[in-house]
């Protein structure tokens, strides 16, 4: 197994948050649902520490934040559950991030993006994660993290 | 709630599965895993099960056979699962039955299509499904079955 | 005259149906209206037999049912009416029956393609054909038949 | 029923013909056919009285005359026949003209526009159109006019 | 010889000029020189004075009306010259004005229209046309009317 | 400063409304507002007074007219407002006129057309264009003229 | 009336500019005038003031910046004018920040963009935005506060 | 050597037909020749034999069907020979069977595909192909079986 | 007048032609007619010679040949008619070749390039020549040197 | 039979190589086998012979060589069999001059173009050949000629 | 000399990297080398140094950041060296800043990026850069640096 | 290290230029500056001496010629500058001849070809190349001569 040498230790998880989702629940419900961010999170710490893991979980609007933030995961993070939000779509930055950390990499979208404008249907994520869970609400998350946990398990036995 | 009046019964569950996807686990196995379809089967029953619901699962190389099935969901059950494989990328004749059947749709993919050929990428059911699990394995049957019933019930209570 | 030695025979017409319009009349009534698919053989039963024509009427949602029954038409029909449904979109397969099957061919479409999605925009069909009747509902077929017999004589005076 | 409220009145056909259609049954014969304009008035006439509606027909080969004609139908028709001819490529003012009228369209096309080149195969008239008849000669006309008065009335009883 | 039997006769040749030429010398002297439509009038009389053809030379900015006098052309010309300017690009009915005329045209530009907008670069006349003078300046007319009697010759002899 | 040499005089405004504008006020009440064209012309007449400029207007659905009329805006306007309406989308004439008349132009759109079909994105007139008032409903005229003017003021400084 | 419920207080009008925009009246005087954005924003409350609004007035060349802001709108005023400069064409982050704002926008260009590179031509912001004034220099700002407020006005009254 | 352990025993050759070839030899004889598929068959049988090695041959109108029998080739040959006809330029359904049989794979085609309409031109097997007979007759075949034994040949010696 | 400063000699013109036109006449005459290209060469020196111009003539099979001797024409000639033939569509080295000469350019084709393949359609020296004549057979070529005289003695009085 | 009418005489073949090919077997093997363009000549001399026909056998990296040398085919050959290498994707002389030598053509690659980048899918002979072999490594030319004599024979007979 | 008059003193370089640059030779060594951005910092001052001139370096994940930065060029620098990286391909905003800026520009990328993704293929600063120095590694800012250096003491020589 | 195994030898390089390079310093001397091609090869030996390496320089108008000198070099050298000028954007014959010459490769331009029109902006070498140097003049043969000599250094360490 490449990444993760302390293979006694919990597994480490970030989720990563992109612009506006700290508004999730105050607006648009109708395409995003009533939960809020906070309730994304406690859902996520719930998730992974059922499954043994820790977990450190942000959110911004600034690009530049998230870049950092991923680049560190290099360091402190054994998977990326990442809702990269309206910088799917735009982001070289993000994806190289992601490249850089080298760890692999879940993409959740609350809203089905397949349904929405046709600029929204490109992610520069989709081709360099392992999966997406897409449309399946805040439970997507949930979804992420328990296969992210199968996948590092399962990358740890080969 | 429009769909399944019966809200006392189980909600009934329709596994759809398509093109080559009976030589699982048999081909491929970089792409798509050592499990067999035997296997999905197994997991999706226990999984549904676990969640009080009945399922129905099905497999076939034939596009009309697959659209015959799909169109008597509409009788026979309350949610569709489907992976529809190469038709995924071809068939307006699922996505029309996909409609006739007139219920909720999460569609399934065991690799992740965005890192294979660029005809692969483009779905004619994801605009019309709640959502999408991609590249997660056989769990994402599982997953889908979770969020299935989970939108299921939350529907009930509109 | 090409087709048809029989001059003194009542013309004989093939109407095929495409993948799920079984359903109609079941399904989406906004779009395709109330009347049933037997609704529509008795029309055109109706049709022909007050233009002195015999008619076989048939639907599948196999691609390659549809093929079988088209390439007959070489020696059982003298005009094909046919609504190709989903098959319209993608189906190089009834292009090539119907070019080898050699009668004159109307296509048919109850509701009018050109309001729905960007892919119904372009039939395989319509340039083989010898016109279309789009967006009149069932009565469509009338109007095929009608015109299709007219065609028919046309011709044979050539 | 929003449009014409003097039920008890006969419908109010207005048909109208596109640039070079006055060159019809002179020119292009294997395009065409060999009937006039002045036989598709006829045609259209009989049709109509056939029918109890009233029928008024026009030509012009200015785009700004037909755009002044068709505007005119909000007041004095309730029923719009259009072959837009080589307008139907180019006309976005026709468009608006036929959106601004807010009556039923039904487009013709006398020979097969999808046989031809390919930029006469997009209509700007299409997809506000209650449907077409393409291909199938000037008994087209028969055809739109008799769907034409069964829309009417079918939207007359709801 | 198909057109125009009556050979002893002179041939007939019909200039039609499109919309904004009757400004020509008044504006953009640098792309159109400064010779008016008079001096281009005159120009085309003198040529084809000396090729012993009659002339018939009109302008204007109606679509209608350009289309009206190339139907007319059916009756009264042997050859069109034409410069369409801006409906160059845009109109499909004076391109089937010209089919109906079903007489020889040669297409002329004054300026060279490859220099010009990518809009510029398409032309509904081009393909119909039996050829072009471009960037020439309106020595360009003189050009057609001389190979287009040439062509009138050769198609007489043949 | 270039245009119109006579600075003592009052400024001449042009402005042009394109086809179907006509029935402002009469049709489509949810995208254009229910002011009329004679109410649009009002408007125009205050504002350009208020600035102690003269204003000629006018509207036409014939193409030709439009051409004709913006021609001679060469002679007697300094400054063109234009709705080309449908035109926009379709009219090299109008383009090649305004280039003829060689006054500056501003842009007025009453409805959003970023938000109406693809087709209404494009304007062949936008880059001869100052600039663009679009949206913002008849409104927007009385802008149009304001900036017009103070262009032409800033102009006539330099 | 959804937005602002406290009629009787003052509409609070959001001016955001984007990145660049600091450097106005200072660079590339031909595309932007000698105008700096201290200019702009004293023209801007001079008009919010003469309308008896308020007036917020801020500037980023920061993407997130600009999006925690626009965001803010949500609560603390009722009408966003927004020129995005270079983030127009790039940031579906701002877009997403707008439609959580959840309040009217219009959208302000300095310069003509329609005259400008490709990429300048598509806007993430035009087609939910009310309307744009492009081209019109500093004075467009004006132009849109006037134009929002009429617009807030009319809402009101519904 | 990884496919077909058992090298003493004689190649085995599955050669698949798509639809429509069935009525090779009975339409149009100018693109496809006047010899039946019997003839095809009795061709591909001399030359397999001729080369000491086995043959199955099969044609079907179902795509499904074609699907079943290609992935038995996993099991029951070496080398497929294929002509899938219409089903070349839409099913990714038979692509995918062919990379789950995991055999070398040789295109034919009897006519000359580049020769016909741009949808032809592609083919969903050529990139997963050894290589393409096109436009030689139904020697193609021959020359497929030839190349193919060679080809087994060689990869028998690395 | 920047080129040929020696205005009292007679102007040089040099006459370059493609590929494949050494066959001229010996094939495909339906599209080139019978002229040889030795008929072409007297063509153009009588038309020379009654101008009081010099000509070269020149035509070869080879990119780099055609290249060379473009280059001195920068030396040897004022004036360079251009037949590029197939290199038209695919050689920017004589485009640059072209420009590094500085001399006026008119590029002739014997066919109506526009009723052929669309890889025809495009010029890598339109855009860069004063004119085109196209589709007036080997005339052309003198209507070339014509306005080529033309534009030189134009140029030189300016 | 139009082509060669001494049918006495053996078939006269000519084999042209487009550039690179005489590195045949000295570079990258894994795309084109180990053997040269000598072993190449050597097979095609003996399937020749084998049948009956004479060959000539050339390679050049100079496109006007092998236009010049195809040329001559129309006096000194019966059938061109073309790999036309680099040039298939970019030559429009060697096409003209295929069609200007007017002799059946067949093209052969050795390498399967359709796995390599997408500039070498496209071919400017393939539309004007009898057919394609392709990647049937250098077998493939021995078929060609096979398949040519075929052809040749079967043109005599009609 | 437009920029920097002071030309007695040393010219002042600015240096710009982009987005997660600060991981270089940390991460993807097959990419981009094994030296750090301290190294390449080094790189680039031994370099200017020699040349006389001084320099800044700067490195930020930030979009906002870079054009804040690059901004205050105007004012602080002469040349501007820049690494875009991701935002080579995304950033509207940087490429306004630059032109802001107004001093000349070398962009470089370390890694040759038309070897990967398309995306990556089109830079928003090419065009608007001296030049561009790609895949040559580290030492591409070394030449960038000297190549910037030898054009300004050009510029100052005009 | 793969090639060149004499590392005691000097390294060898070979510059190649394509069309019109023979025209440096003669033209556009705003594009590509004032010294000549005998000028731009002192400056490579010179730079190559100092790298203690020899040096081959050539240039031809002739792709041909090109391709055959390029193909040497997989005998006589063990590095490759080329600047293939027009070649670039159309010479597929090149980019194979450098493949099979097997050599690493540096790509000049002396012009910035991303300023100029867009069919100079792509390239068939740059994918193969190593890097590019483009728009610093002729100084960018000295850097490629350099980072050349650098790569092949590091490369023989490995």
């Amino acid at each position: 197994m490449k990444r993760g040498e302390m293979s006694q230790q919990a597994w480490r998880i970030l989720v990563v948050n992109g612009p506006n989702l700290n508004m999730l629940g105050l607006r648009e419900a109708h395409l995003y649902g009533a939960l809020t961010l906070e309730d994304v999170e406690q859902l996520c710490r719930q998730r992974a520490e059922g499954l043994g893991a820790s977990l450190a979980f942000m959110q911004s609007n600034h690009e530049g934040v998230l870049v950092d933030r991923i680049q560190q995961a290099r360091e402190d993070a054994d998977l990326v559950i990442i809702n990269p939000a309206a910088y799917t779509h735009t982001s070289v930055a993000i994806r190289d991030a992601l490249l850089a950390a080298d760890k692999p990499v879940i993409e959740v979208h609350i809203s089905n993006i397949h349904k929405r404008e046709p600029f929204r249907h490109h992610s520069y994520v989709s081709d360099i994660a392992v999966g997406q869970v897409v449309g399946l609400g805040v439970a997507g998350y949930g979804y992420a993290i328990e296969a992210g946990v199968a996948y590092l398990n399962a990358q740890q036995q080969d």
